[in-house]
């Protein structure tokens, strides 16, 4: 097969991790006879340094006219507590899951046995664990309309919803539903917000197409507390976009460690795929950034365009890296001589 | 001391648990020779019942008149799962919140040394944890104008925030801190949301007053998994009314149960006291509500008064039955056969 990946290593610890998944993308294409090509782009505080734009006009030219977008990480602390600062690395990944209209955020998140005891709750609580948390990415409070009073003093978002944006990713939770254990559990805050009560009423009706799917409800409060109570309970967790960011990044600690969750966001052209956690400033270049999330959403990728045996050899060697310990210290704080590039070398080479 | 208390049992569980913090109030009041009167008052889904009104109006002048408010719980599944319900349970509590001006939700959060092994969390993990959450409670999303299009297919919410609505709660906090472990730290997702801004602009100039005091910041999703990676990082968490909802009930989980919480809103003229459960319906009437969070709210109550001996007898109460194990099934699920009336005159022969 022939991919165009547009590459946007970002910034932080963006660039380390995205060359590992590069390096396992490449020896993936060796090994099975495909071609992969990878042109690489800017996005966030280094766009916004180099062209004062965190989205340059041609880094959304390049994603548009290739097959997949292999995604780093933006943000940097210099712009977060600058609340008057007019332009942000965040706007550049806002803009872009917009333009490509990336609706739909997909989180796998699973226990891995051989880090039971990594995570901080126990592990009869965890054991088994296999969620994947659908996540609206376009729309709500993230893309409504921001007001700011002239004198600085009333601030406000508005989050907002259509019946067409809910139905959409609505049907692809339930798909997925169906190829795992037939559940979806939508999660909002209907007893308060009336975008709530309209993603309740819309995904209720989809649900009536999917019989075989059982659906249920919780209240994001309850929600948040369920997760970590009993984590199994759960199968695809539908949800809207500021309830899908808190939600899945709380569910990584079910894995241990943030850096394991791989994430693709998808639209009806367009496909992206990002490790969850963020550009991790403290720890640029210093080797210590886990490249197993970003890996993993290659290994998204490719199950994209169908190369499921080229995604489970990817799945297979990180597993193994998880069992021999060559992992980085987030996980192995004993292994502090085990780096980024070193984890990315031992799948490399598995494969 | 003479006090008129309120008390508004409301749904499910709550007239069960509010029963037992009554029950307590009285026996402090006998033992330290104060004077408290109860008044009882509907309100939730057995006010709509009754008058097809969640709040009536005799309600909210009685507790315009007391002293204080002994709340239980609302909430009944027959308005949740219908997304066309008029009127709703919830509108109740959100509408006696705004119109008592209680504008602060102070909500602690404690690992009990009995209960350590309770926790999905591990021992090392939340041992010692002493958090005070503040939560905004009539301002945000909450009570932000709510919009259905006629064809119901858009819906909207919005949340909006003034500096005044910021700076109240604000300095409770930084006050808090200090007679704490001098550390706030604000969740808030200023990376995308205008509002957020300006609580991080508002809360930095206000920390300006109280330099002894250290203040952080973390957005909301990565203090969701903060609280469960480490939640000893944390002494006073200052937040807006939704991430508080969210984030109190997550942070539950610490304790070993919700029904451990409990909680007081406070604004300038008046001060409610409830449990921060629910109101449970599925176990209505059975005997195995945990009465401890609204027992606590009563200490929490007496302490707002400045009768901190009361309180901390009503405290060591507590921890005496969960150390003797008196407690519902939520905590010993071996003990069925202790009730929420147990519980209650277990603390109730203590004082
Ligand atoms: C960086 C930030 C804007 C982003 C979000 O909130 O969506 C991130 O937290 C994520 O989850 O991808
Ligand atoms: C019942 C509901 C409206 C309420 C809220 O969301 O504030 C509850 O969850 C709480 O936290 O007190």
């Amino acid at each position: 097969m022939k991919l165009k990946i547009a590459v946007l290593p970002g910034d932080g610890i963006g660039p380390e991790v995205t060359g590992q998944a590069v390096k396992a993308l490449k020896s993936i294409a060796t090994e099975f006879n495909h071609h992969f090509q990878f042109v690489y782009a800017d996005v966030g505080a280094v766009a916004i340094e180099k062209y004062n734009n965190p989205l340059p006009y041609a880094t959304v030219e390049l994603c548009k006219k290739s097959d997949a977008i292999l995604f780093g990480a933006i943000g940097h602390p210099k712009y977060d507590n600058d609340p008057n600062a007019k332009v942000r690395p965040e706007q550049g990944l806002l803009k872009l899951r917009k333009e490509l209209g990336l609706y739909a955020n997909i989180r796998p998140v699973k226990a891995y046995d051989a880090l039971l005891d990594k995570s901080p709750l126990k592990r009869h609580i965890i054991k088994g664990t296999d969620i994947c948390i659908y996540r609206e990415l376009t729309g709500g409070i993230y893309f409504g309309k921001k007001y700011l009073s002239d004198d600085g003093e009333i601030a406000s978002d508005l989050c907002e919803y259509s019946k067409k944006e809910i139905e959409r990713i609505a049907v692809l939770a339930f798909e997925a539903a169906q190829s795992r254990k037939n559940k979806v559990t939508l999660v909002d805050k209907a007893n308060v917000l009336e975008s709530s009560r309209l993603w309740r009423r819309v995904v209720t009706e989809i649900s009536k197409d999917y019989p075989d799917v059982e659906l249920d409800f919780l209240f994001v409060d309850n929600a948040a507390m369920q997760l970590i109570l009993n984590p199994k309970q759960f199968d695809v967790i539908l949800t809207e976009n500021l309830f899908g960011d808190i939600i899945s990044d709380e569910a990584s600690v079910i894995g241990g460690s943030i850096g394991l969750l791989a994430s693709a966001s998808v639209g009806a052209k367009h496909a992206l795929f990002e490790p969850i956690h963020g550009s991790f400033p403290q720890a640029t270049g210093k080797g210590i950034a886990n490249p197993i999330a970003s890996i993993l959403s290659a290994a998204m990728l490719l199950e994209h365009f169908g190369l499921n045996n080229e995604a489970e050899l990817i799945r297979l060697g990180v597993e193994k890296a998880l069992k021999l310990k060559i992992t980085t210290p987030d996980i192995n704080p004993e292994s502090n001589s085990i780096t980024t590039s070193n984890v990315g070398d031992f799948i490399e080479d598995f494969i």
